[in-house]
């Protein structure tokens, strides 16, 4: 962990900023192991500080590294702890990661003679790519989110709702080792799978109907992102055909991205699979994204993205067709970017009838 | 949820507000009904208009109420189009709730003639005053989260890790009819349950072990909050002082509780009796909080809250007592506020042995 804070630090004195602010509960754990925090106050001249309320004074004093803990009075705003010590070490210009406008507008009442620059993608630019540690705890969240897939797979049949197969899903991850849901557990059947991000409420699966899966397991903070689509019995040529639309383009996007390929080239090997096969319009999102402390972050693969790939990120690919009040298909694995290939960290069958 | 947005308008007329940009997914969904949208414009001279990218945009279709939908495109910046609105309609003072700082700045310098006001208190005056329609739905999460509570009072038994015990209770709350957790559930035992937000591990319970168990189901977007502590086997005299300081406040902080009272002095009589039993520094957090579509919102039950109870109000009662390295006990219930009681709308035995 410790690694880290050097690295902001230096990426701090190449833009000239004296101290940063983290107020993102992921960036605060990022650099400290510990989220319970209210504040994290980094410098090039002293010791980091984490400021803390007294619910979790205790747990920080054990857990956080790298940084001392300062203890936050009740009803005490953290912001004027904050410009004191700002003031105390003469810090002229200060970065903030994803601090809230009524934060922002405060600080900058508070401190006449710093600048205050809106920095989080420094930070971004650190977390986007994974260091060994972190490759094996999105290793362990993938597997878990893999085996609650497998669960899906025996579960999943007509006559059940889908909140019922959530709730196996989430329940096989939890007691396997996950420490939560990375996102809401998505379990959408029939017309409602044509709503990418459907939830899953109390529909009872039918023969005939395309079941959507998409889910992922957290571990020790890190998430992991699954999907796959089943249909229910026979498919018809119609189903068949956007399934095996995305299930292709997939494969492609997956074969195309590697270290030093543009992002949006990966995003093209899928969308134009998808675009010949007749089904571009509804294509109706980005390819896939950064995953880590949070399941959406950099880099992007989108068709206006301008990312390139570097080894370390791990980014979701995830091709999807949706046809409103017919159904989707959307097929969705986590993969390690390394210099030759991307490496599938979830691992699933992909197969399309249950 | 037509009314929400009428209530708004009053209050935006009274402070000479003619638009409000929302951002808040919470806020977006008490509004129209639906969470997937990136930004919010509510204006007191025309429709309301919900902005969503593509991959939101059937959904919100056919769930939006009381808005119209426009699609965002692809990597459009939805700022642009806000301004474009704003600009159309002659909007000279713009109320925000919880931007960030950063679309606070790229708004700030593209919109000349408007007033940027941080209006966030507005939406929380009508959010923590609960309508019918919130205290039916808070009503069944309270009752989703009690029968989790009384799993775990089937399954918790020493030899088991505080993750099985996890994943049983929240197996239970979803498929009873949970949409998920409200927060990551605290299952957390002995010692450890001296960090009153301890989560759960995987550490074996054992004979002699306090056991806190923290949970909160959610349904329909709304949340509930239940803590009970239980002691495995013959309590020491100790244990069994601190317990009985515990509930003997919450019991006393419930029964101060209705509309009219101050919410510090709901504080103070749980605060008090647990001061006079000699754990007064070990109850190192606010006796409780507002609980809705978030798990903490306003109104606060603290020392220093100036809030004052009012009907409608949804609330926690939660004194605790943790003592470093020996370990705490909390006991918790979501409560409504009424003009004559605090009615208890979670519901578990108040049970010290297991």
């Amino acid at each position: 962990m410790a690694g880290r804070m050097e690295r902001l630090l230096s990426l701090m004195g190449a833009e000239g900023l004296e101290g940063f602010l983290i107020t993102d509960p992921r960036n605060m754990y990022y650099f400290t192991g510990f989220s319970g925090g209210s504040m994290l106050l980094i410098t090039r001249d002293a010791e980091s500080i984490l400021f803390v309320y007294g619910v979790n004074y205790e747990a920080a004093k054990v857990k956080v590294e790298g940084a001392q803990v300062e203890l936050i009075e009740a009803d005490e705003n953290p912001i004027g702890r904050v410009v004191k010590r700002l003031e105390e070490m003469g810090v002229r210009s200060l970065g903030f990661d994803s601090l809230k406008a009524s934060t922002y507008l405060k600080l900058k009442s508070s401190i006449s003679r710093a600048e205050l620059r809106d920095s989080g993608r420094l930070v971004w630019e650190l977390r986007k790519i994974k260091d060994r540690t972190e490759i094996l705890l999105m290793r362990r969240a993938a597997e878990l989110t893999s085996m609650g897939m497998r669960r899906a797979m025996e579960v999943v049949e007509a006559g059940l709702t889908e909140r019922m197969v959530a709730a196996e899903i989430e329940y096989e991850m939890r007691r396997t080792g996950s420490d939560g849901v990375a996102f809401d557990t998505i379990v959408s059947s029939g017309p409602d799978s044509a709503f990418p991000h459907g939830g899953c409420g109390d529909r009872v699966i039918r023969r005939g109907d395309f079941v959507l899966v998409d889910i992922g397991a957290k571990y020790m903070g890190y998430c992991s992102d699954l999907t796959r689509t089943f249909i229910m019995g026979d498919p018809s040529p119609k189903q068949r055909r956007i399934y095996e639309a995305v299930r292709k383009a997939q494969e492609l996007a997956v074969n195309a991205a590697r270290a030093g390929v543009k992002a949006k080239d990966v995003d093209r090997a899928a969308r134009e699979h998808i675009s010949g096969a007749g089904y571009g319009e509804h294509f109706v999102h980005g390819l896939g994204h950064g995953i880590g402390l949070d399941v959406h972050e950099p880099p992007r693969l989108s068709p206006r993205s301008r990312d390139v790939l570097v080894e370390g990120n791990v980014v979701t690919v995830e091709p999807g067709v949706y046809i409103p009040k017919f159904g989707g298909v959307r097929i969705e694995d986590t993969v390690l970017i390394t210099a030759d290939e991307a490496e599938k960290l979830t691992e699933a069958p992909v197969q399309m009838v249950l």
